[in-house]
């Protein structure tokens, strides 16, 4: 298997942290795993959503854990999605579409058909297409991680309170990548009520940045949703009920009993700049040509289970 | 299906060629469903891949489609995947190793026990390093596509003769997109035989450019890949000889009786231009905010079955 475990050195967050190799420098999971306590921030479980999708055909469950973002992006939305949460609303209702490389969607199959639609609760916010972009963070730099390299979708992107963000001199947003979850919509002026959401499961759709409102990012069980079979419909929609994947639950973090608690690297520490600086100039034993950078998307914040204390 | 039907504008190839809408701009799709004939190159079967893996669970077969690259990129490495293709050395052999927005890998299982080893073939290349780096071509950039926007990874980045390319001052080499297909090795010097090969599965892992042979791309079936289960194991090697995915052959696709002709639109043309464009300003229905850019792995180039002339 010598093989496989040669890609060990390429790969964040294995199983096992990695053991020093003799006289190379750190691979990046060697830097997250000797990260210091302090570095680490909770998430708050009120800030979980916990999607619980029926069993699989051996019957092992299927929890999805999504971490929703904070003030100031996308509150309108999120706020909705806390409503429908709370009365329940995607109890019974299934991921209806999985297209390669694209997303896995999930929300109301009937949704379309106004005779069939599960209703939607009352008080949701209607959100405007400016909400897309939140206003600048004075505090930039000084808490952010500024990614030095080239991007094609935004003047900067950064790293700024645990999460992957764009800037330009107007303000900045949550950018596209790999298990960041979003709210489905028709045509503009419509963003959505956040009854709809999708999970990125192939590379990063960045021109969907500021085009459809982020709220947030799966942290755990995203290859339960990028292993489901693709749809064979059009943009990947299950043709049969029988395709669907039913949702049991979706739930608010804190309204589960027994959850994990779950932190974040947080993205201002000396740790995560020895982090992301190692995920774009590799010296580590496997690599010969360091990229001598890294796209926002290619360095994911590690979160994990809180340890034992 | 609404909210599902709108994300037709922010697809490249859907199912469907996607009639114009009323006075929008012309999606992605919509371009490479116009390109007149001459626009599109035939794909030689003999720079053909087809690996069958046994059948799913239902009994549906599953064959993935691999194009080879062309010189000057990687021949020493495609000359061996010819001989061990021609020496059927696949056959019987697995899919051994499914990682999340990473790679799935396939070869031999005992690859690493000299005891159990499927031998090779003789006359195998012990290709070099350098090679992961092909000479400049001088033709470019008159017969490329170069795309102005910022790359966390290249200087430039390009699309010629229908592939994805980065290039420097010394050279130019292929990038690691969504599809693309590698050469498993072992530490440096090693750069591996091409007996285990890799598909990418997720995110471009960019930072492998030039530290890891690339031998061509998945151009049919990359979903059966991209949506097998993950394995349980570090680094998603699958623990078990059930878990594993039997290949049932491998050949090049000269050997194969009656696959289907394949054509990719040609990186030189005005019909690729303005389809790279289209991808990096949408002005289609759907969009508010044109991105401006495109990464070099979010314009994929169009593959399709040859049509009925």
């Amino acid at each position: 298997m010598k093989n496989l475990l040669a890609f060990a050195m390429i790969l964040l967050g294995g199983a096992v942290p990695l053991a020093a190799q003799n006289g190379a420098a750190l691979a990046p999971a060697q830097i997250v795993a000797a990260a210091p306590r302090a570095d680490w921030r909770p998430i708050a479980s009120k800030d979980l959503l916990v999607m619980e999708l029926a069993p699989d055909a051996s019957g092992k469950a299927r929890r999805v854990v999504i971490q929703l973002l904070p003030p100031p992006f996308s509150q309108g939305w999120i706020d909705n999605i806390r409503t429908l949460a709370a009365a329940h609303w995607w109890d019974g209702l299934a991921v209806t579409r999985v297209q390669d490389n694209y997303v896995a969607q999930w929300g109301d199959p009937d949704g379309e058909d106004k005779a069939k639609a599960r209703p939607l609760p009352p008080g949701l916010n209607v959100v405007p297409e400016q909400d897309y972009t939140a206003p600048l963070d004075q505090s930039v730099p000084a808490a952010a991680l500024i990614l030095p390299h080239g991007d094609a979708y935004a003047p900067h992107t950064l790293l700024q309170g645990g999460w992957p963000l764009g800037r330009d001199a107007g303000g900045q947003w949550p950018v596209h990548c790999y298990g960041m979850v979003g709210v489905g919509r028709n045509l503009s002026p419509d963003t959505g009520s956040g009854a709809e959401l999708y999970a990125v499961i192939g590379h990063a759709p960045r021109h969907l940045d500021r085009n459809i409102a982020l709220v947030g990012r799966v942290i755990e069980g995203i290859e339960l949703l990028s292993s489901l079979p693709r749809g064979t419909g059009a943009l990947g929609v299950y043709e049969t009920r029988a395709e669907q994947v039913p949702i049991r639950s979706l739930r608010l973090g804190n309204a589960v009993p027994g959850l994990p608690a779950y932190e974040y690297l947080a993205t201002d520490t000396a740790t995560f700049a020895r982090y992301a600086d190692a995920r774009a100039n590799r010296h580590d034993a496997f690599f010969i040509h360091p990229a001598g950078g890294a796209d926002i998307c290619n360095v994911p914040v590690p979160v994990r289970r809180v340890p034992a204390r």
